[in-house]
């Protein structure tokens, strides 16, 4: 049962987000820009990887799962491995040298902003990563700090079904976060 | 030195806002309805309260100071002693038994999501906090996570002079953060 009498029906953040929209807007427009946006040099589905991997990190089922399911959506990783290797250890995951250098940076933003090394910067750097990629890793990995607490933070609950978040990432992917979370119901 | 290329002369989180005005504004958007709206049974003051005690546990020396700075000016702490007392110890600083029950709960949200107790939230409720002030402080707490990693995660750097942190709070509380962090310099 959640901390709180929330909307019910409604899983994950989206029960948080229905019960308080004035903070739901701007929250959604964040979140927009920084994984759904195409004027990015990131991909979709890599920007939602780091999403997911910092998720993970924090132990937030809803929000690693849900974003899993859409960083899969976007990459065509339709049994989910890919997201689970990536999940489980970066370094060894069948993806770019310049994610996981960012990764890396990621999981150090996860522990503590002062985590982040010049030397994790360096790497990142050496494999073409720009400014402005590790700006927006450092940007998404503390945003889902945020996120992950909030979830969790007020005892929300999850559906088990995988159909469920299979689903959702469908809607996001095709419209965008604010059009996926239009209105408490 | 920062770990990017960022806009000089703007201290703390004010660098990398600069250098990305697109997640900026949502940013400024959700700080001036979590802090700076007069709509809410928390005051400005009680807010900032909670935004600087998490700013503290994060070690984030750029937050904790311009978020204790702008506490202090709108509870007419003049001297910093009671933003003080509540980063050293909630308990036992001179505030309500509601707010030290919901700096309780901040503090285990800067922890993480699942560090909130049940009996906390007890707590909180038979002090007469409300659903929305318990739902505000979760997400305050979450969001200074987020700050607090944006500002270390990118290595900015601050002033040391508190005089600049007392100009930048009377700004701030006349005219909220969208108004007070306006565009690129």
């Amino acid at each position: 049962m959640a901390h709180i009498q929330l909307p019910e029906g409604l899983p994950g953040i989206r029960g948080p987000m229905a019960f308080s929209p004035e903070t739901t807007k701007p929250l959604n427009l964040l979140v927009d820009q920084l994984l759904w946006s195409a004027d990015n040099t990131l991909s979709q589905g890599e920007r939602e990887l780091i999403a997911t991997y910092v998720s993970s990190e924090n132990d937030c089922q809803y929000c690693q799962t849900i974003h899993g399911a859409i960083a899969s959506q976007w990459l065509g990783d339709t049994d989910w491995s890919l997201v689970q290797q990536v999940k489980q250890n970066p370094e060894t995951a069948p993806i770019s040298e310049k994610m996981k250098a960012l990764l890396a940076i990621a999981g150090s933003v996860q522990k503590g902003g002062k985590h982040v090394t010049p030397e994790q910067i360096e790497r990142a750097k050496s494999v073409g990563a720009t400014d402005k990629e590790i700006h927006d890793t450092v940007l998404i990995a503390a945003a889902f700090c945020m996120f992950n607490r909030y979830v969790d933070g007020l005892a929300t609950w999850m559906p088990d079904d995988p159909s469920f978040f299979r689903q959702r990432a469908v809607l996001v992917c095709e419209n965008g976060y604010s059009a996926a979370n239009p209105k408490p119901v």
